[in-house]
């Protein structure tokens, strides 16, 4: 590779496409061996012949290497790829593992990982401060009831927003004594609302400009409204906030708006405590009970919402319009069957900070870290729910995470399938019974004190990459560079492990696997970057990216616009 | 072990539990080593130390004996554990392989299988006779579109009935060119119904008895209301079925009430079409747009719907009351807002069937069977979708399966996240891309004529399966014996791979991991059990599982109500 000099003039390009190709090892296979052309289409379609052995093994040693290469320089998701621990796993490949139902109750099929599963749950329970519940049939409110997810964390976000509608929409929950259902329905025993609130069970949904997009995917699923519906078609000109929902930061359908972060596009994502509680508080007013999302490590700046100080201040909007202990009534001529629960959930996407969060916390206990996101777990007595990813944070090889709930507030399971014996209280019908393994293998390799050290070695990191950054952009602003005069716009909220700064040129966001996110400020649209600073990111590697950053030409985008995102439909 | 001779007398339990303990080789390992304790939570407890490496490897091995043991004899479940060809799948657990968006729209995320992942959808769109779509954006009805499913069926079946709804209820889809809908809102554009018929957007649910436990879940999900429900509520009395849902089939929520199948409780499980046209007609007379969901290889009886005659009977009732090709209008005062589509949503579940059925019309035409079950694809012009398990018949590490529906019919994203950069239309956020791969290598290693002569195989192995169990009741008939003087109610339809008897002693249903149904059968409870003969199950386990049946005392389950179920709450 032919470096250019940093005296090298703007106007002449300073970056051909060789300089930083994606294709890092042109000339070698991941292993040092013959160069293998990356994978396409044609190489595994499949037809009426079987594929020889050979064939299988080379097309498949094809995608290997491409993950290779691109694995060695991912800094753009927030996956750890930090996987060998995973490898020895690959006998666990000849069985079909499956933890149909619910983990802690063990039905027929003799194939699962529940054990496995189960000291999983238990150990984010203790992460988070709630004990299992003892006896899944009498749940007490402050116990935990959870499983391990088969998608990831939108299945834990789908099922807790599941929850929580049909929590708040006067459905019967499974501690609620109550017969006579019939199981093909699909309206179970319900409370009518009682006539002086005909809002009463009609939740509405809170999140921040910072959401991941799932959430918009949940609440449609579900048909939970959110408060730019409600605000829009029942309280017009009423709302304490614009709902136009084309806020400055909305752009191709991400960020999704919502509740504003603190300090606008210019902070760090969390959300607005006193722009949310006023709109909360609105709603309430009018007797709807209330959904609360917050994040912990949110999607685009890794934001941690301020869950602590936010439920202090929502509880007594909660008191004070009766959604704090109501009482349900399912039939009004009788007076006992009645359920009472409060007429809010608060559920915590902590789809990658709910894993390492605590941890921060256990470090700057330990002193290694000089302070510590806020608490977001069961401490708070608000939180109903926590989800969080297995293969972001921790690392796993396939999608999965960890949905943990208040057991009192658990659903009334929709059938008790003989079939499976064991209730099916969980999203999934079969159920990953090889992510709760792979789970608990990499748990089992890290004690309390790795997980600490780690968690602040990955905060260093994350810190010395926004350092570097902000240097290359003050390089940038120095040397007047064109396509970055006024430097690269770095941002990096306090713990975050994002850094978000200006794209550079397609070449460099392929080399890193960058994620490219167009925004929309002030009418403008701006294109930013991100790395993800995960346990596999080293600073050699943070240097190598800025050493590519650094060279003239690096954000000069004028020859390919569109050319690294696929067009977008819509 | 000791084999008690066949006429020990019927009052002294010929069997004692070593007889036939789950534990089919108590002192050994699978392996043959040193026998293995089982697993359980203590082994698996995770504390603040980590795992020194031996103890970690040690309770894995436990683990893995403990799949070993019950994988030698399972023959209870839908899942296929001829699963040897994954094993070499080992090295990519080293990689976070991650599909996330569109299986047609590559993203930024570089560490993906999407080649994989279309190869698998090329080959079921062949399988099912759609051509995938060429242009993502602009998809024409008789194309197919779908992706490969994190979870398994219920991950599809939930996705189906979801693009159905919001197909069925007016939603804007992918096809129709409307501008100026706000991402943060749950309800996008959305046509309002047409005065002369408030039920034009109130879709309701169709499906029958044998209906698999995730289709209710799913619809609750969705609050998609079911023929109860608008039948109790909206019509009493009206309706041409019982709709007390609590009719002979239904214990412990499963089956789950529905349309009645052929023959009743005795027949082999298929919808009764004669009982669905004048419900479905009974509903659209009224107004509603109609989902009905079919089953191919049911989950109790393995039955085959006849989709493609009920389709032919539906088409008519369809036609009649103008759910075929009408008119949705977004805007009454805009003419050209509308969209065209059809008033029903006709979904197969074929997690089971799907996989195997397309081969046994294969082997019928090359004369290796004498008949195949009913055609349930896409060439029926009214199927909208199918979906079908990877874990079931073909066998996969993981739960997953394909999804496929028309093209035009797919639902506009609720979002389009830029931060993937590939449209959101699918379920997962994360997808798994290890389930590709797993499916890719499964097929790959398979020719159409392997496929063909292993699904005329496995139907061999069933019949098989049949006739030595009705040998089996026989025999106990003949012997007069207790708890079987009647014989053993052996079940088996039409080219099933189910067949179905009354429940034997919990030692038995242990040893070969047998699930147990109990039914309510003209208001008394009947235990049965079902073996499924998937791909890996020989005639010599079938033989030892008939030898077992076949001993005195082998259905005397006197001593153990209740023992061999956990208690099913509620």
């Amino acid at each position: 590779m032919t470096h250019v000099p940093a005296d090298t003039p703007a106007d002449a390009p300073a970056y051909t496409s060789a300089d930083t190709s994606a294709d890092t090892s042109a000339d070698t296979s991941a292993d040092g061996g013959t160069p293998l052309s990356p994978p396409s289409d044609s190489d595994f379609r499949l037809g009426t012949e079987p594929f020889s052995d050979e064939r299988r093994t080379a097309v498949l040693a094809q995608l290997e290497d491409h993950l290779e290469r691109h694995r060695a320089r991912m800094l753009g998701y927030q996956v750890n790829l930090s996987l060998d621990g995973h490898a020895p796993l690959g006998r666990f490949l000849r069985h079909h593992i499956n933890n149909a139902g619910d983990p802690f109750v063990d039905g027929n099929y003799n194939l699962h990982s529940r054990w496995l599963e189960r000291a999983v749950l238990e150990h984010y329970a203790r992460l988070w401060h709630a004990p299992l519940s003892e006896d899944p049939n009498r749940p007490r409110d402050e116990d935990a009831w959870g499983y391990v997810l088969s998608m990831g964390s939108t299945e834990g976000n789908l099922y807790a927003l599941w929850n929580a509608r049909d929590y708040l929409d006067g459905n019967a929950l499974v501690r609620d004594e109550i017969s006579g259902e019939a199981s093909c329905r699909t309206t179970y025993v319900r409370a009518r609302h009682p006539d002086d609130n005909p809002n009463a069970y009609s939740p509405v949904a809170f999140f921040s400009q910072e959401t991941h997009y799932s959430h918009i995917k949940a609440m449609r699923v579900l048909d939970i409204p959110t408060f730019y519906d409600l605000g829009g078609s029942l309280y017009p000109g009423q709302c304490p906030v614009d709902l136009s929902g084309t806020g400055s930061r909305t752009y191709h359908g991400w960020p999704l708006g919502g509740v504003p972060t603190t300090g606008g596009d210019e902070g760090p994502g969390t959300v607005d405590i006193d722009a949310l509680v006023p709109l909360v508080e609105f709603f309430a007013a009018q007797g709807h009970p209330v959904i609360v999302n917050f994040n912990v490590g949110s999607v685009f700046k890794g934001a941690y919402d301020d869950v602590a100080t936010a439920c202090a201040r929502l509880r007594p909007v909660f008191e004070r319009y009766g959604l704090v202990d109501r009482t349900v009534r399912f039939d009004p001529d009788d007076p006992d069957r009645t359920s009472v629960r409060n007429g809010y959930w608060v559920h915590v996407d902590g789809a990658l900070g709910g894993s390492y969060a605590p941890y921060l916390e256990k470090a700057r206990d330990a002193g290694l870290v000089e302070s510590a996101p806020p608490v977001f777990d069961f401490r708070i007595p608000e939180v109903s729910s926590i989800v969080t990813s297995g293969h972001k944070y921790p690392g796993a090889p396939v999608p999965t995470g960890i949905y943990l709930s208040r057991a009192g507030f658990k659903l009334r399971p929709p059938s008790d399938p003989a079939v499976v014996s064991s209730p099916d209280s969980t999203f999934a019908g079969s159920r990953s019974g090889f992510a709760s393994l792979a789970m608990w293998n990499h748990l089992a390799q890290l004690g309390e004190e790795d997980q600490t050290r780690q968690a602040a070695e990955t905060l260093a990191v994350a810190e010395y990459t926004a350092d570097r950054l902000r240097a290359v952009s003050a390089l940038l602003r120095e040397r007047g560079e064109p396509w970055a005069e006024d430097g690269i716009e770095v941002g990096h909220g306090d713990h975050a492990l994002s850094v978000w700064f200006q794209q550079p040129r397609a070449e460099i966001t392929a080399k890193y696997t960058l994620a490219c996110v167009p925004l929309n400020l002030g009418g403008q649209r701006h294109d930013y970057s991100h790395v993800y600073v995960m346990p596999h990111v080293t600073r050699d590697l943070v240097d190598e990216l800025v050493a590519d950053l650094s060279r003239p030409g690096a954000f000069d985008r004028s020859a390919e616009e569109g050319a690294i995102r696929p067009p977008l439909p819509g």
